[in-house]
């Protein structure tokens, strides 16, 4: 394996917690010439489990292959690990329905250069965006999907996120429940945005459920897609203030706003590998 | 009824919504001298109903009763309507049990002038506070709940609720739940504040909920106290955002800083009559 | 004058405070057969002024002009007071230089039905977002400015203003300053958005300002363009919390969302004839 | 020195930067038979100086001089360091003047046990809170300060502080100013909450100038004192919105709260060595 010069790696690590662990990570990097350039860590002190994200320059000069080496000293330090190289950047697909505020914020987030990584495709289950999505230069592919053929919309799905290599799936307000099956064959995991502040409102038209129950503040929260809907790690969320005056409509377009920011950021900090899935939470190393 | 100079009325309508309202409103005002200071007012479209926060300088001339008069003028435009005059100070009981942070949070505001009514009594199913509430001056009364005489309780915390006029409980983290029954008797309105941004984790132990549901924000709620437990109508609602790094511990420690400034937003608002009720929602005109 | 069925009405009146205004505006209204749908006030009892905006469903079978009407009953009360139709939709001219961010963002919200008004032309000092401008199906202008050229160049853009009949000017980033002449002679208010927490950070680069000085906050500022620079009448301020890791990019590209939705607050508010000025201060009844 | 069990030590380290720093830190503390607990870092690529807080689990069972060797192994990495025992609870002394707000708040928080350290002394310009710090079980000082003897009254308190051994000193809303001799004189450094988002509103009256101003948001900062006033390093700031209907009156009345929060959260740090200073800023691993 070859690097470029001023190759940057990033490892995430987590496992048991035990002495000596940031002792040994850095000292193997400084031994093979590399430079830490953020290191953050976390212990839960409960599970007795540890954390950590680093990153560093490696020198190009190192004939090895850190990545696999990275991975081996992981192994005899007991600990499960992630190696990426910073200069890779994943391909993403964009999964849509009719709302396009989120499709368009994503798609003029990744032209203005705010992610580490690029958009592949963009796949609907409605014809509405195909336009929009040519206009972006980007490949549009449109999946109906009908209670009848679920099973064969996702398998044509599955199928075109292998053809393309897909490694992120960004679920921009796209309106069709990914089933378990789904999930658990894509090995691109999959972010989700829901337009409440999570567990409060989970399932359907949560800014109707918000509106009866009188609530003085709406939500957003991105978390990866699990089998258990909305019940998936959490990843970020942001809320707002409302009151008597906002009607639903109201607090849907207030929440768009919300919904863009939160979507964003969690795409953001999964392609720059700041999280760490563990149980049904995440660390965010940001 | 006498008047002092310049009096302050304040008035909340509710009712069908109908052409002309506030023009009768005004228009009476003004016929009997009076000037209005503050009117704000909110219509909810779908229900077709009305509501109406009005405040006005009376003249202390008027030798009628402004407050029955304004009554009997609502009447005939189809409203409920409760008058305040303002110079009428409400007579507040603290409920507490052993947690002091909105104890003295309370206590300090109201030495501090913040609050358009006055405390007559700590009540608590504990000594703890005992001593701290005579600091302030302030009457002290235990009353031991257990679950065999908590029915004995209740009557005796509403006998000296009435014996002292109480016009608001506040709740400042009392550790018992009030029964239906109590809360049917009472004569004054129970504000309680919630340790969770309802209606997420409603119950028992919302930050231990919390911290293992992985969210990143946390939250306060102020609301009326019904039959249904932390389901009554929400006054107030504020949340800081947490990450991975905090511990119950420390979602309990800044949780603290929220239930504090959302429980006297709510207990200001409510002594400066700004809150209306309808159906399980409020109208809050701040 | 001709109105249409259900014709909404909204005017914003100022002027010395003193009884009966309230129930003169409601009375008339009522007298009229119109119905009041937002009825809103303030009173700055230091200045002794009272503003209020009231919105109203007109009748059509009015057969006088409920515009100059109203006008003529706002001076016997002595009140300045703009009265607006709510079917009427102003003309708005979008300014730009190359950044795209509050661009977009600004067209997608008109493309998405979220303001009371409609974009009519972009005009931009560069050619950068011409393209872009036509995709969204509008007429984009180039005027390039120098500071040899300026007063000519301003020349220019007041003509195409007055060509189009622009009634509000919004600078989504637009890096020039439009001098106290320009200013004066547009019949549109321009509205500007500064990317600071004014009056913090004033003049250019407020962002490497911020950031050599160490704040934890970072804030963006909407505000009426007025011949002292950044020191116009505030209408809308948001924050977002900061910390030593972030870089001055980090700074410019998170400022960039507290940008937009700043912006588009403000801009939103103006066209629902929402803010009264007055002194160097604004009222938003929001 | 003997170390207790479980004796934990926190460094703050601060240097150019070199490639090793981590390695040579983390592996001298696994040498020792330390674990360590917390490790985070900060690199101002800029400038090239690292920063790090580092705490551990030091072996009782080291008969050496763990701080003493920490500090000259920092020394050989070219870094300037402060290592504390996490044992040792700093003492605090209280400025305050006649307000009591950030005084109860302050005093509340250490007796519920929020603090790393303890408050020896509460140091007044007023009587005004003599009786209610007695009640805290806290000695009271009455500094008087006038124009004319300030030299001299600044001499007293110095003398105070050595006496008690403070080594922190929180300004709670005290209303003079620390003259330039007197900062310079003092061990202890000095934590300012000023009542403003600075650098916005520096100086007198901060509530005054923002009502002025028509600010949409009020602020506090936490900062360390220095010769230059509202000029020195920010440590925290939060923000409240405001709108036309808030008088200066609310603004004092809201900006309390955030006076409260603000000020709580800085001293909370700095007593938790989570606070690097370096030029004008500070560092802060939260």
């Amino acid at each position: 394996m070859e690097l470029e010069q001023n190759n940057e790696i990033i490892a995430l690590l987590e496992g048991p917690d035990r002495p000596g662990i940031v002792a040994s990570v850095a000292g193997w990097i400084h031994g093979r010439g590399g430079n830490i350039a953020h290191a953050d860590q976390h212990r839960d002190s409960d599970a007795g489990v540890f954390f950590q994200r680093v990153a560093w320059q490696h020198p190009t000069s190192d004939e090895g292959d850190p990545i696999a080496d990275f991975t081996a000293l992981a192994a005899t330090l007991g600990m499960r690990t992630k190696v990426f190289e910073a200069r890779h950047r994943p391909k993403i697909a964009v999964f849509v329905s009719k709302f396009d505020h989120c499709f368009h914020d994503i798609l003029l987030r990744w032209k203005g250069g705010e992610f580490a990584g690029d958009i592949s495709l963009v796949l609907s289950n409605h014809e509405t965006l195909a336009r929009a999505t040519e206009g972006y230069g980007v490949p549009f592919y449109h999946v109906a999907v009908s209670p009848q053929r679920k099973h064969e919309a996702e398998a044509e799905q599955l199928r075109i996120l292998r053809e393309h290599g897909i490694e992120l799936v960004v679920m921009a307000r796209y309106m069709q429940i990914l089933s378990d099956d789904f999930l658990s064959k894509s090995e691109a995991p999959v972010i989700n945005i829901h337009h409440s502040f999570l567990p409060a409102f989970a399932g359907a038209r949560p800014y109707h459920q918000a509106f009866r129950r009188g609530v003085k503040i709406i939500g957003a929260t991105a978390h990866y897609a699990t089998a258990d809907l909305d019940e998936g790690p959490i990843i970020q969320q942001e809320v707002l203030h409302v009151n008597h005056r906002h009607g639903v409509s109201d607090l849907i377009r207030k929440g768009r706003d919300l919904e863009k920011v939160v979507l964003a950021q969690a795409v953001r900090w999964h392609l720059e590998h700041r999280i760490l899935v563990y149980g049904n939470k995440t660390v965010v190393f940001d």
